[in-house]
């Protein structure tokens, strides 16, 4: 792969890009270089308007009638068929809605309850958390009628069998970035009678997805990442067409019933993905969410995922000079074993991460020793990995040593 | 009750109004006379620069850092506070969080698994629907080890037996606007070994409530009517401090974690009401309720009410003029009776409702002939009201007998 290798080069190399029209867009601050895309997404200025409008021009004008008339009732649906092709699913597979958390319970809740004899849910030692959390709930809510049972990476394939009637997984780790083989999982689920759950939360909008093609089952993301939806931004699922009919939510609302303003005594579940709906939905969460979205109509996720490859490269080499001073490399030294981050490793990760903060280097640290650094091809450029390597150096250069002592490991 | 008998002496009420000030910091539209604030409250100039702050100072500017630097992460906690002292509750019993229909979802999934061996939620036929779907949905979720029983009005206080864990209603029926006696019921819930759930989404911001002093278990209630937090604003939910120990929800996620951000494997929940929260909020939302939520500082909820009264007896004396053409009161005639809107009957509801906002009179239906105005007193004038009762009035007379005969009743 060739990288450039001066800053001069970077320079160039930005001149060039294909997205240098599309960091335009958004509304950064100059006197960041801003590595935490993965936590929150950078804003946009469509959805600066786009709220705007929602707030004075709908809701402060027009009230209760911009339910109809700018349809609002209609966006969970509107914004999923926006998000199904960065996740190679069909428009009517996907709704925009709750939080992801909210979402796995729907999913899982809905797989319970069609698990037939089969009792346990199957998931990684070291999956983003709350996707655990969301299940042991739900596990301990069924009267321990089901179980969670957590396996290490290296183990899920082998473990799946014919007790499980629900994997569910993170395609990008957390924390290394290390990617799951989701078209060999999925098949692996499905040949002994499993079905699969993808949160694709640290992938959707950093590369290519492919659910229908691998025959994936559910899925979840949030938006608030590599899509730029706003802090808190409604989250999508989705279910495979054939599973819709049979698979009903155990968090049923208003929304969600096929009749919801006829107001009628007992519940009767829409057809399709309606029935995922919830209460309410947060309009003001979801207008921030449709102006990012708008951004996607001229992107190829191809190109995205190519200059996410060589933003990472660069800064990899140009981090890998440094490890004599105690750092090295979390996340896979492949790109195709990666997503969209680069985590790497330091004693003093917490103290490294505050003084890049100080720096102006916006990464974040994840205990006990990562500082994970998200690369966004959309509106980050060669010379801001470039610099962030200086600076990180320079960062790593600085460090107390007695800082070392007190605080490492964090237990 | 003495109330302004010409549109003349309604402007002198409205010139002396403890309001008037208050309607002004509203951005109204002049065009219209907004009787369905029980759907979606109107906007605050406060929300408007709540949100654009935390648009483009916080989340644009700052970044993840806003999570700390702008308080984002204890938003729950702080509106819940806000909202406390409008229900009667201590600031550690209410938290902002979700929808409505998810904090009943947590609730009574936590009052399930303390139920001993109780198997039955009680509510009331007629019940705003959507309530009644989300514990549907749990019974379903629990392969009927549960069972929710909808019961008449004025068999609810007979029916809560040695069966029933739960008691789940609503204080203000959504359709005539009837209130249950909220002390009285809460006691026969207590006298038979029940816990009672109120949803106080018709009610907060519209009258006094006194959850501590009623003893009262649990309340949900949402935030986008008389609070005025826009569409789709986020629910509050309230328990009681002396269960938020004994009582977990069967929804759980990395906010009601003990500790979030050490991404254990396993879920142990926060002390207190933190439990009840779940995934990342939808912040912009939360953005524009707490704005609309500053207006409640200097306001006296006795006096809300008192002019909620003025208001719905000076409309109701109006309209009992109109009872020639069909139109009858579907409201409780005593004030203390009813919530903060009226409800009048007609068997072309549908198309009456229809020829009033064409009217610029904004109201609305509900199947089969019900139409709701509701009664704002910070943003409402006497005038204003004088004037609908007129419009009312015109719209009758104008009321095409053909579409009665086909569009009635609505089926």
């Amino acid at each position: 792969m060739t990288l450039p290798t001066t800053l001069e080069e970077c320079k160039h190399w930005d001149e060039r890009d294909p997205f240098a029209q599309t960091r335009a867009q958004f509304k950064l601050n100059p006197q960041l270089i801003y590595l935490d895309g993965n936590s929150l997404g950078a804003l946009t200025h469509a959805s600066v308007e786009r709220t705007r409008a929602m707030i004075e021009d709908e809701w402060g004008h027009d009230l209760i009638r911009s339910w109809n008339t700018h349809g609002w009732f209609d966006m969970p649906q509107r914004l999923g068929a926006k998000i199904a092709p960065l996740i190679g699913a069909a428009a009517d597979e996907v709704l925009v809605a709750d939080s992801t958390s909210v979402n796995i319970f729907k999913i899982a809740s809905a797989a319970l309850m069609q698990r037939g004899t089969r009792h346990r849910i199957l998931t990684e030692l070291g999956n983003f958390p709350s996707d655990n959390y969301v299940l042991q709930g739900l596990a301990q809510l069924s009267g321990n009628a089901i179980e969670v049972l957590a396996v290490p990476r290296s183990e899920i394939a082998a473990r799946i069998d014919a007790s499980t009637f629900l994997v569910a997984l993170t395609d990008v780790h957390y924390k290394t970035a290390e990617l799951h083989d989701m078209r060999e999982l999925t098949q692996q689920a499905h040949s002994q009678g499993a079905k699969i759950l993808w949160d694709l939360s640290h992938s959707v909008g950093a590369r290519q997805l492919h659910l229908n093609s691998i025959k994936a089952d559910f899925a979840v993301g949030c938006t608030y990442k590599y899509l730029n939806g706003g802090p808190g931004s409604p989250a999508f699922l989705y279910v495979r067409r054939d599973l819709q009919t049979s698979h009903c939510p155990g968090l049923t609302a208003w929304m969600g019933h096929e009749a919801p303003f006829e107001f009628t005594e007992d519940y009767q579940p829409a057809p399709g993905m309606a029935r995922f709906r919830g209460g309410t939905p947060s309009m003001l969460s979801f207008a921030a969410l449709d102006g990012a979205l708008d951004l996607w109509d001229d992107i190829d996720l191809r190109e995205v995922r190519s200059k996410c490859e060589n933003l990472s490269e660069l800064f990899i080499a140009r981090t890998a000079n440094l490890t004599g001073n105690g750092l090295s490399l979390a996340s896979p030294r492949e790109s195709w074993k990666r997503g969209s981050h680069v985590a790497l490793r330091h004693p003093q990760g917490y103290e490294l991460m505050q003084a890049l903060i100080a720096r102006g280097v916006i990464g974040d640290f994840r205990a006990p020793d990562i500082i994970r650094f998200a690369i966004t091809p959309l509106y980050l450029r060669y010379a801001d990995i470039w610099k962030a390597a200086d600076i990180l150096g320079e960062a790593l250069a600085h460090l107390s040593p007695t800082e070392h002592v007190a605080r490492n490991p964090v237990t």
